[in-house]
């Protein structure tokens, strides 16, 4: 167990009102900090009130941009108790993408009990209105004062949180996707698989073509032979063929998201046949023009599952289950988000009290 | 012409002995800032003294790394005056930087005058000692404080700068290099033509691995067939096959160099036959094999010119020109250095004056 000393704010700030939340501009009063100097290992881990933090100009995180983060949330049960979803898989998460960037390991139970006790001073942050949470961001970055190009000797990690409102606050719209054929998030060999800065960098251009385009995400297609389907936007993607489930597999340059693990284990559970392989943009514009593209959705932890109604690609247009949410996606949008709210039984372990 | 309000520092730092400098951690007594906000353009040029940067932990530059640099030096003359070397080209590229990173346009005028007014202010830092230099960091980085992936309405353009002692103290030994079968630095479609921060994130794995083995850099392959040259470390890469220069093409995933553009032009006025193109790891250390891999060298604002002098890929070993500089990398050296340290004359007007 960990003691983390905490320093409380002066002044509490005023909740907002969910409704009008724009997502991930309001934070709680609260972040906790630990840091990390070579010799010495991660160390002080505390709460302290949310404020700037104060980085030379040569701070390695604003030129090599050695970074990376999580994204969860924490979710008010009807009885009150605030809870989270498969937060060690996220830390777990965390440690991968360090490795891939040359950030030293997060003991696991520290990097746990720090968010928790984060949340445990902030539950009062956490709303109660349907769809409401309470957005979780941890992440650390490299604050050796030096512009040689190696990995820092010192890092801090920091836990920041932000009340969001509902996501489907006008209801479940399926949105209009866009495969990207000439910007690349992501390649074999790369930082693909791991939740690092230099990933979303990459993808904001194309998130703005597509934008301008009247899409509201990208559909990113592999690196290597430009076919292969990867993510849309940045969740995760699952198809429904012809009865069965397709998904990207973990290539490698395709994000493991622990909402994509979720829904494939819930699926399998309802006797879906699920195929975790490579798909072609072709293959799914084939399907969709022979009738057989039943449902598509993204998987993330912000809007959990996003049903996609249309998807275009060059002058290609694909309608998915006539532009509105298919009974899969219904279903798993239900049994996922009654499991994160406690609406419903966790059949799984995949909750866990914050207190 | 602009004018920036300068802000001295109350006190001078003292001047480090440039033998004993170790890269990019001794820095000088200001820096130039320039802000960027939605509607207001850039604004606000201005010498402070050099400073922490207070930013918020929610700023953007710390979770999706949007931010991009340049490295270009200020170099002592023997007339005592100090001269920047092909600054617009820097200038420039950090605009094209920007245009893939979504970060809006510097006017180069301003960005430039803003360089050459802060080493105007430092240039007492500029040491006169053979091959030191004053190294200039100009960054952007994302400053809104927002979660959301979307590029950031807000910007700092900072510039800082920091003595740097000679790169060859010791005199020019060549390196041993590694060929990278697994990293992979960029791929097209991707960032690899812009200094972004992500780009050097994802290399800082291999470049540990090589070191473990005792070799300085790593030779990079293209992320598509891994089969084709792309860089060497942080630096473009040129051979000397059989008589003619052969140096990897600009795809989208090389960094066009200033040296690299500088040392072409030389090569081409010196009657070489320069070849742009693709290029096999498997014909370089065939053509060492043959006896014909003549020379080989990287190329950078750090060390210039950076003979390179054996190379390492799975089992085979490619010996370089007995792993002792050859004529053309050391011409090369000579030449350039001669115009960056104005000991030579320059014919091609690639260096400018602060003053």
């Amino acid at each position: 167990m960990y003691e983390f000393p905490i320093q409380r704010a002066a002044t509490l700030k005023d909740k907002p009102d969910p409704k009008t939340l724009v997502f991930g501009k309001v934070f709680t009063d609260h972040m906790f900090l630990l840091n990390y100097d070579a010799g010495q290992g991660w160390h002080d881990g505390r709460i302290v009130p949310y404020g700037d933090l104060n980085l030379p100009p040569s701070a390695m995180v604003f030129h090599y941009a050695q970074e990376v983060f999580e994204g969860m949330k924490a979710y008010r049960r009807p009885d009150g108790k605030v809870q989270l979803f498969r937060p060690m898989d996220n830390v777990r998460r965390l440690n991968d993408s360090c490795e891939r960037l040359c950030i030293p390991q997060l003991p696991e139970d520290l990097a746990l009990e720090g968010i928790r006790a984060l949340v445990k001073v902030e539950q009062d942050w956490v709303p109660s209105e349907p769809g409401t949470s309470l957005y979780i961001r941890p992440f650390i970055i490299a604050t050796d004062a030096s512009l040689g190009v190696h990995a820092s000797h010192s890092y801090l990690f920091c836990v920041i949180c932000c009340p969001v409102g509902a996501y489907y606050a006008e209801g479940i719209n399926p949105v209009r996707i866009y495969v990207e054929n000439e910007d690349v998030r992501a390649v074999r060999g790369g930082t693909g698989y791991t939740k690092c800065g230099g990933n979303y960098a990459a993808s904001i251009r194309a998130g703005e073509r597509a934008e301008e385009q009247g899409y509201a995400q990208v559909l990113w297609l592999d690196g290597v032979e430009r076919k292969y389907i990867e993510e849309v936007g940045s969740m995760n993607v699952m198809f429904k063929v012809d009865g069965a489930i397709v998904t990207p597999k973990l290539t490698g340059s395709v994000l493991p998201g622990i909402t994509r693990r979720s829904c494939l284990q819930l699926l399998r559970d309802w006797g879906y046949p699920v195929e975790e392989r490579l798909v072609t943009a072709q293959e799914l514009f084939d399907a969709a023009d022979a009738g057989k593209l039943d449902e598509a959705w993204g998987t993330g932890t912000a809007a959990v599952v996003s049903p996609i109604g249309e998807m275009g690609w060059n002058e290609r247009k694909a309608e998915v289950n006539g532009g509105v949410i298919g009974p899969v996606t219904q279903k798993l949008y239900d049994t996922l988000t009654g499991i994160q709210w406690g609406t419903q039984p966790d059949p799984y372990g995949w909750t866990m009290p914050v207190d």
